[in-house]
């Protein structure tokens, strides 16, 4: 049976990727105004797509900004059913000079498909409607239920798909959800990802003298709102990295030892990882952990932006009467927005230097993310990947966060498979992403071998 | 004599103000290069102030940057000669929206005159040109020799004017400078300040990782310019304000008991000081140092701005590459600009964290000034001030900086008297900064009282 939709994909890879192509030349920017009328289309394209791949009850659903796209086949009773996910909207190609060919006119070369969501995600994407496709064709029907919600704000926050799951648990209700928007741990080699770091984003403002004032004339008495920031920030965490503010931390489970012995067993270069892809001196952090326990399964604080006072060119002798942080910490198991939350809250409110004034406002919360490997969906996914590939699948975390698997786990209570064919070069979100072509093909076959499996 | 000249000071204030009003409209702020041609604009202005004054040989000097200008009246023989100077130029106005009325259409409002540069120092040099105008127009000549230099780069350290009497040191020789661009300690009580802290002023640029990264996929290994800039700033000072950089504060000469007793002396409300001028929760500062020590006698750090990473409404999960802080040092006798220097950038080479970068630019350096009050020069200035104001001269210092007393001391080996006639609440530097009309007209009395005095 896999032999025949292997063969289907052989033979019409050319006109599956030729399709791919229509998709990406629509530059579907959700974070740009201008680009509207193209997440329409690429809505659209979404739908006709689904359409002609065998899927029923269509629905292009208005939202606040960029429509959702929904359909279902639901004809294989007793079967389990998989929730498909995927965006359609892209970054902004900036800085457009540096792409080598049009960001909106893919492009091959060396065996990659260069051209902005060609990885991030409408390849990814593709590759679900067209393994239905090619079951559709070999078979004349599929082998399990399927559902399909796609998002067109992915890039920009992601509102409108989170409102819709919350208040459709009925209609999206499944046995496990479909997403791939990921990358293989290194070429050749099938990854799942079963682990998410969660999300606290806050901002801290600091209000020192009720005006800025003359650093000749009151410095010496006056506070400063800047460095009443610095010191309260500089006592949430000591030199190597670790969270020092009290409670934050207490819930923090640490990987099970046979999760930590995969990982030590993963092919990691160090000095690449710092010279190519972080590019600073040396790498920084808790001494105590390796790099994938720092970046997968340790919470974080990081500053991501901070201004205050004079910041123009030259000199200004200001005492600033305010200064503002953004301060975000990434969540591990099982650690809670809301205990993180208070927890900041109440060591700003302690470490608040005399004459100054802080307020801590959050601009969002998601909890980490942690799937059962031993999930049978997981276990099957696992198995096909292995298969089409030829190697053993490996499991790894992401130390990013993927808001919609949270809402799929809060609101659906259904566990996410992460199953992605990028490449951890691919450059999401930089001039020249790109897509390997070769991969568009192995999932394709992966995610319809998934399908065949789950529902046999 | 001084009742003819106070007559015709009374007679033509209106005037007087009116072209003063003239004078501030022109925005001649000297840090920010689109303002270069109001600057020059600004300098039209005090030459032909000056020519109308009866001031001669008016020279508009070119610098580097915004130009000088230079005039004398030498016609009194076996008289003394007095260098007066001021400055033109005038600080941003930012933060533009939260002044009352715009910042360079001057507005009359409770005896005040509210604008950038009313008192700092627009409004101040103009007493000097006025009070020659007002003893030329009364007597037909002048009773001592004068020099005037002026400049547009006070605000930004300078430099222009500092080559200049480095270099002319027989062409601006003089018995004493006078200068107009300090306050009185309380309004009505005529002051003279006979000192100034210095200042260091620098910008500190921290860089971490070669591009902003991804906090999900790289925090907790990649070093953070931010917090690394933060983590360096924290330990340059204790929670009480007192340096702790090593060696900067080692020559530190504490006031006389005398002076320290006579600032014991002055009337001083901590209470309003804390709400009227500062507008914090409370003073901060050194312990064991009373407010007069802590701004006129004691050094102190201060962060200006700091600026890095996204600071953008909303939320972008960057690890910023790049972070930069404007940090200055304000010294004290007998504290020396290269001293200080070398102490800060060996404590920032030393406690630049793990996996950062740090450079250190020293914008301008210039250090404490302290004037002999029993000067000739400054008996006869305290004793006009006192005449004029009904009261007796009280001597004070600054904790702001004036670089230009120290460059008269150092090239033309005069002593500087300060004579200023701006308030503690003028708010300079800051929103609504303004200059109280009628120390406008006092000042030019005062001023025109000292020359008559100090020639006879």
């Amino acid at each position: 049976m896999s032999q025949a939709t292997d063969a289907f994909v052989l033979q019409n890879q050319e006109r599956f990727l030729d399709e791919l192509k229509e998709f990406i030349r629509i530059p579907s920017v959700s974070t740009l105004p201008e680009n509207a009328g193209d997440a329409a289309r690429a809505a659209q394209f979404v739908a006709g797509s689904l359409k002609a791949a065998g899927m029923e009850n269509i629905e292009i659903i208005a939202t606040a900004r960029h429509p959702l796209v929904y359909a279902d086949w639901l004809h294989a009773p007793g079967k389990p059913t998989v929730l498909c996910y995927g965006h359609y909207d892209v970054q902004p190609p900036d800085p457009v000079e540096e792409w080598k060919t049009p960001p909106f006119e893919p492009t091959e070369r060396d065996g990659n498909l260069y051209a902005r969501g060609s990885s991030d995600d409408k390849g990814q994407l593709y590759m679900h409607i067209k393994a239905i496709e090619t079951l559709r064709s070999v078979h004349g029907t599929l082998p399990l239920n399927l559902k399909f919600i796609v998002e067109g704000e992915e890039e920009v926050g992601g509102a409108s798909i989170s409102k819709y799951v919350a208040e459709n648990p009925d209609k999206l209700k499944a046995d496990v959800a479909l997403v791939s928007d990921t990358a293989l741990y290194a070429d050749g080699m099938p990854t799942l990802c079963i682990g998410l770091r969660g999300l606290v984003y806050t901002e801290v403002e600091a209000s020192g003298p009720s005006r800025d004032l003359h650093s000749g004339l009151y410095g010496g008495t006056a506070p400063n709102a800047i460095f009443g920031l610095i010191e309260l920030l500089a006592k949430a965490k000591d030199a190597s990295g670790r969270i020092l503010i009290p409670g934050m931390c207490d819930e923090v489970a640490p990987p099970a030892p046979a999760e930590k012995a995969s990982w030590d067993s993963l092919p990691f270069n160090p000095r690449e990882f710092l010279e190519k892809e972080v590019g600073s001196s040396e790498l920084t952090g808790e001494a105590d952990c390796t790099v994938f326990e720092r970046i997968w399964a340790r919470p974080t604080m990081e500053v991501h932006g901070i201004a205050g006072g004079f910041t123009g060119a030259g000199a200004k002798t200001v005492i600033p009467a305010k200064a503002t942080a953004k301060v975000s910490f990434r969540l591990v198991p099982n650690q809670t927005p809301e205990k993180v939350i208070a927890a900041w809250k109440e060591f700003v409110a302690r470490n608040t230097p005399a004459g100054i004034r802080t307020e801590v406002r959050v601009l969002s919360a998601a909890p980490a993310v942690l799937v059962d490997p031993d999930h049978p969906a997981i276990g099957v996914a696992a198995r096909a990947f292995a298969e089409v590939l030829g190697r053993p699948t490996v499991f790894i975390r992401s130390g990013g966060s993927i808001p919609i698997v949270g809402e799929f786990a809060k609101h659906l209570g259904i566990p996410t498979i992460l199953l992605g064919l990028g490449l951890p070069d691919d450059g999401l979100h930089s001039p020249n992403e790109k897509f390997k072509v070769g991969n568009f093909y192995l999932g394709i076959r992966t995610v319809a071998r998934f399908f065949a499996q789950y529902g046999a």
